[in-house]
């Protein structure tokens, strides 16, 4: 069983009628919805306005894998809950960012560095080519996805070279993205994944559906391993 | 002309005859007075009393090069101070992050992980392995460094995947340590070398002083890049 | 299920009496045995003296995973065998190179260097430290595995920047050794593994038992990509 | 003084009146003349049909860096004649590979993959994406190249992870490519680069022509260090 928490800061869709169209339950709703099709799921989903920010230390104690949308409010996610999922993350949590999140808190705390990228709001058309049809991840995904309208993401993005690279995107504004990237951190997985901007259904795509489900499971490691450092002893004789 | 700082917590050599004894003016001197004997480096130190911690936003504008040791006073040195080098890596800056700088907030925030790691104080014998014997770090370098008494730090090393592993440690108490790391950061480069420990004469070796003179040349990139996140016109025709 | 073949050169343990009192079946019974108590593995060997070298195409089309130890007979493997071994990697297939296969030309084909390193015959110590707890290679694993005698290997080893390095090695002759290596190829995986001198008793050992029943999981991908280069047509008008 | 060979296996520009129109002297000569225009540059021209194929073991010891262009006559390249070059490269000699290179002998055999990838001729419009700007590969180089006519090229391409990406490709057809990719290899420094049907006038376009002259640069290591295994003594007491 896998433990998934859907984290949204869940401020679109209650302020955006056109949002709120798309996603009447929230973004973390529907992605909850897709995922609790999976008989080894187990979702839970967890909000900015809630106590906690949503996420509490038992919570992330239970979680193995953290999902993560937000964008207009990234300031007000804490510190102190940042540091908490930070520690998670390094101690075997998995974390999918999705979208706006390259700029959250948390997406910037675990790269180090801005994140920063080219953008703009026009609806074109984006071709996501699957760069590793070998990798889980990109499980069932054909050579790309197309998305008839999204925002643009284009580089350079400012991010560490990736450990593995599994989708570049094409604009039809002129510009390509790193649009799925992997990394490992600290005994934890990071998946950062471009699409979902929240005027889109992006969402309600199957084949998105089909690359978050793939990705939970690649992001589940199994480990909990806490920090330590430690003073020790010699294992051999030093004189 | 690489313009280098030199930044010292300069505490240790203050409060304990043992280290005084080995560095009288500091291992910042150490380390300046032999970068200073290449013609092409111009050679600045810092240290953590000084005004603005020694790092104002002047200095560090017209530093290709900053060179990090601390160990008993992480925590004094203030965020803002921090925040101030992590923009300057990522505009380009190199940053050479020296023994227990593997716990500096700035070294941590770089790398996003706990970098922690296992040690011991027994003044035991390291060898240096060369893995990377074509890098520029390790031009003069034979196959090994030896330095017949240590402080030992051992594995697991709580890093990201370095983009270049250039040294790993053999320590006679029977543990290994990646000891010389590169990592590309925003524009910036980042090199961690483990030796220097306070109590051993480690900065008057001949070897780590080639060694660290390679890195300043690497890690000198000569950019200097300011981050931005725009808002951008396409380049083609979108319907 | 995963199909597992352990291909063995076969010849020390019919030549050398020592060799065949630790592997009386030859090294790839022994290994076969501990794998088949995995329930979901098939497990098939194949040796050099056999037809077809014993990698005969309809063999290999059902291999998912292939486990290769060799030493003294490298330049008797055909080249053809070699191409179809090749191909059968980047179409997916995990290969797992043991000790001396550091010099088959299977490894060295995918590596694309020397793949050399130092040597020595000694029964030393090793001590294999566990860089990659989290790793699926090294579940159950522990911070490090002691094996008390074996044949040392030394840096440098000219292989690529492994993908991720999971053992370091500590020699109590002075040396250490990247002795857990991954990298993938094509859509294949492949990881090398140091331990496995046919003087010791080293798969006798139930903790290298452990990481090679973890490394074949790792390795089977499940894919099986033929190799094209297409003439395409285009997605969007060019004019 | 840094020595370049420029290869060329010059048999388009012989027997094609177009291509001889962009290239009378032939690629290499192209390429030669704006690299000798850099005053530490020694720049060498080599063809397929000269003896020893152009590419004699004195004048690969004489060679830093060496440039290869090469399409239809992959096959025609001996393997001795490739694996001269690959020992070269493996010793600290840079190479640059160029365009349909990526199916030459020694690129494949530096891989250990077969490098296909996707491509069509309609001399479409390209958009190399400046990936790393703080890269020496780079210097000089805004945000993007613009190739108005060129053929496409268009992934997966069948490499393994590049060290550094340091351009990605957009095509007007709607590919995307990893156009300019780093690794290391033994000692030496590997770049390829996209850019170069012989039927588009590419390298004469004054920003390729900087991008190549940085990669030289870049390629250059100054080391040759000769492939060793040796059998050695221990350096501590093994009992």
């Amino acid at each position: 069983m896998i433990r998934v928490t859907v984290w949204n800061e869940f401020l679109h869709e209650k302020e955006d009628a056109a949002v709120k169209k798309i996603y009447p339950d929230g973004i973390h709703q529907a992605i909850a919805r897709f995922l609790n099709q999976q008989p080894d799921f187990q979702v839970t989903t967890a909000t900015l306005e809630q106590p906690e920010q949503g996420l509490s230390a038992p919570l992330l104690a239970q979680t193995d894998v953290l999902i993560w949308w937000g964008h207009k409010a990234h300031d007000k996610v804490r510190d102190a809950v940042v540091d908490r999922v930070h520690q998670r993350v390094l101690e075997g949590m998995g974390l999918i960012a999705l979208h706006s999140a390259h700029y959250s808190k948390i997406f910037r705390k675990l790269m180090g560095t801005n994140c920063s990228l080219k953008w703009r709001e026009a609806g074109e058309k984006e071709r996501l080519w699957n760069i590793a049809p070998g990798h889980p991840i990109t499980a069932g995904i054909g050579e790309y996805i197309e998305l008839p309208a999204t925002e643009m993401y284009g580089e350079r993005f400012d991010i560490p070279t990736p450990d593995s690279l599994i989708f570049i995107s094409w604009f039809k504004g002129g510009e390509v993205f790193r649009s799925g990237c992997c990394w490992e951190r600290g005994h934890g997985r990071v998946f950062y994944f471009r699409p979902g901007h929240e005027t889109h259904p992006i969402f309600h795509n199957s084949e998105i559906q089909q690359v978050l489900t793939n990705a939970v499971r690649w992001a589940a490691t199994g480990v909990n391993i806490p920090d330590i450092c430690p003073n020790v002893e010699p294992l051999e004789l030093i004189d």
